[in-house]
């Protein structure tokens, strides 16, 4: 995207009258920036906007990004838009704003015809065409059989079959279907099996309701992506870099305040070794050393359990190796990261002890980064959790916690 | 994914002789199989696999598939498995090798036929049907001036003439179009733009060497996305959760001695303050406090801006409210634990002078965390590198160094 038009969206987003800013866009410039806007100020540039402005958009959009947009405005708004539209349009909309729009429903189109079983090549060329005379778009062929949905007639079959009065029975290809209320990541798993089809979208009878091409799933998978990081981080879904400063407060002080007690956790297990420390300050000066690489190596173990998961190549029942390999890994990391400490703090404080002490405990803490980096997204997935959310909490807390009774307990100990 | 799958794809990863469980597979499982697997396990596999396995199992696949599975093995397996595949599947193949496969060629499919736009409808439909006999695959239609790309023939117009010798210039349809070398995450683009369509891949002439499908592109939106959080936590592309502890150690004990070197400056910011904690211990029990807060709310504005990027919503000349914006957020949630932080310590350890300092250094720290996690992955972005990759880093030396600067020095100012 150009700056332009991060300009555009920036200035929409911190205005207070955005419907003025986006008034004065290109029609084609307002389909652009109002779907790369964040759903917040979508909503609110909506509000700004009157019911002719509202209708005036909602009018050159296609069905499907037209339900989209009124799903976004209140109720009133909605009803006397629809008022305002063509009645093939205010059809199509009502119908589509019916269903939940992250279900496959709510990513469906409504360009298909459907034909029975039993006529021939010839009557789905003249569906095709009466489809095509009215809303100037090609559509898919879904072939029934009694209303229930049979298979897709690919378009060029049309064009093969010598003789038109041939039956569709023998030209129907089958196409993976959904139910309307399957979640639109489901839907994902669908197209990842087939990915050159098309998804015929159906009732609980096996009437059909819609079509999903696998271009639709674009922004469904962009927007799983970009979520991941942000539950690894804990920002709130709906947060957008758009946003101003007071919503940004609103979405994560509560994460803040969850990691404050945290950090008291691993303050608690410093507190218990405060004579230790009075008595060997360099002990203060270390400490950030042991507890951060264990921060670090516990992250990384989970980024790999998390795609892991994802890719479904391990899960809790599964994942024994996977731990005891990570375990192992992190031992051998803190080997050569801790050979590493124990040098620099011999040569600098003239102190080999505080380096062999430094040294146990890097291995030590990044054996438990491995265990609990790989263990808890597994125990997170398999209690239905996402293996993302919440698992750096948990881990930070673990490598801070023990990390620092280890190092410290060692150290009154041995110096 | 099933357990069973899991359990598979694991016992390949830590076999010996991972050619010989993969042959215990059916022939449909064995291809479900491998491309779920990483590719240094695939690699692994197929290096363990003799020619003749190599070659049944490449028979069977697609095209672009048997071409990313030959990019994998040594030349002289390549050389051999060519040489006895049937004509028509060694020359797709050899074909498709010839292009690097993270662009717009190694995605392309070669189910495409041309037709001449002064041709008729009658001639584009016997194209299609001889191509449908040979391959058991109907094809998209181009259309084609003199061998320059025009545009592309719908099947199912096909159907619509009812005069078969009309032109099939009327009927072209514009087809977005890259040129072979567009780099695959750059098609991903282009399909933003036109969800429903095909691509059209052109030499450098504008002749048609092949065309790509939304649904090609579900694997490649989907790496892009693991690798999102992979680089966010400084964790190699290529490694998998199957892999073994040596292959793990090798994959990061770089990044952990680089982080080692910014933990050891955080350390030498204590040391500086070294008398100070001598002289009060306590501050050692709050340092974790301040620097993970600090740390915490860092990650979090980063993940916000890295996403802002992705969409496209805010670059490095467009940023600078957001950066004020991230840095108010941060002041404003500083606030919020600060107070919290100084109530506690003043309760617990009856020094409201303490309280005050650990307040004042969470509004200040947070401020850092939220300017310098915006920034940071701006200018990484602007100088062309991925703005996940490596930010953590810059951004916890700040928090970490900063926050103890702060910390430390109001302390041993006020105390």
């Amino acid at each position: 995207m150009t700056t332009e038009t991060e300009g555009v969206q920036q200035a929409i987003a911190a205005s207070a009258s955005p419907a003025a800013e986006f008034a004065d866009l290109s029609r084609r410039r307002q389909v652009e920036v109002f779907f790369s806007l964040p759903e917040t100020v979508q909503q609110s540039l909506l509000t700004d906007m009157d019911v002719r402005q509202v209708r005036r958009f909602v009018r050159r959009l296609d069905p499907d990004e037209g339900a989209d947009v009124l799903g976004l405005v209140d109720e009133e708004t909605r009803t006397e838009v629809l008022r305002r539209l063509d009645e093939d349009r205010r059809d199509a909309l009502s119908y589509l704003l019916e269903f939940d729009p992250e279900t496959a429903a709510g990513l469906m189109h409504l360009d298909y015809v459907t034909v029975d079983v039993e006529r021939s090549l010839a009557d789905a060329a003249r569906r095709v065409e009466r489809f095509e005379e009215r809303n100037d778009d090609v559509p898919t062929i879904f072939v029934v059989d009694d209303e229930e949905f049979v298979g897709e007639l690919p378009g060029q079959a049309l064009a093969l079959a010598g003789d038109k009065s041939e039956r569709l029975r023998d030209h129907v290809e089958e196409t993976p279907v959904v139910t309307y209320d399957t979640p639109d990541t489901e839907v994902v798993d669908v197209f990842r099996r087939a990915p050159e089809r098309s998804v015929a979208v159906l009732d609980d009878d096996r009437t059909i309701l819609g079509v999903i091409y696998a271009g639709d799933l674009l922004r469904v998978i962009e927007e799983e992506a970009s979520e991941t990081l942000y539950e690894f981080t804990g920002v709130q879904e709906e947060e957008s870099i758009l946003d101003g400063p007071l919503t940004k407060v609103r979405y994560r002080y509560k994460w803040l305040i969850i990691n404050l007690g945290t950090a008291f956790l691993a303050a608690a297990a410093v507190g218990v070794f405060e004579d230790t420390i009075a008595a060997f300050t360099l002990l203060a000066v270390y400490m950030p050393v042991v507890a951060g690489m264990g921060g670090n190596a516990g992250t990384q173990s989970m980024a790999v359990t998390v795609r892991g998961i994802a890719l479904g190549q391990i899960s809790l029942p599964t994942g024994r190796r996977a731990v005891v390999n990570e375990a192992v890994a992190g031992a051998a990391n803190g080997l050569i990261t801790g050979v590493l400490v124990a040098v620099i703090a011999t040569v600098f404080n003239q102190s080999p002890l505080l380096g062999l002490v430094l040294g146990v405990s890097m291995v030590l803490n990044l054996v438990i980064a491995g265990f609990f980096g790989t263990i808890i997204p597994l125990v997170l997935d398999r209690v239905g959790k996402d293996p993302a959310t919440s698992a750096t909490i948990f881990i930070t807390t673990a490598t801070d916690v023990l990390g620092f009774f280890i190092f410290l307990g060692l150290a009154q100990n041995v110096l």
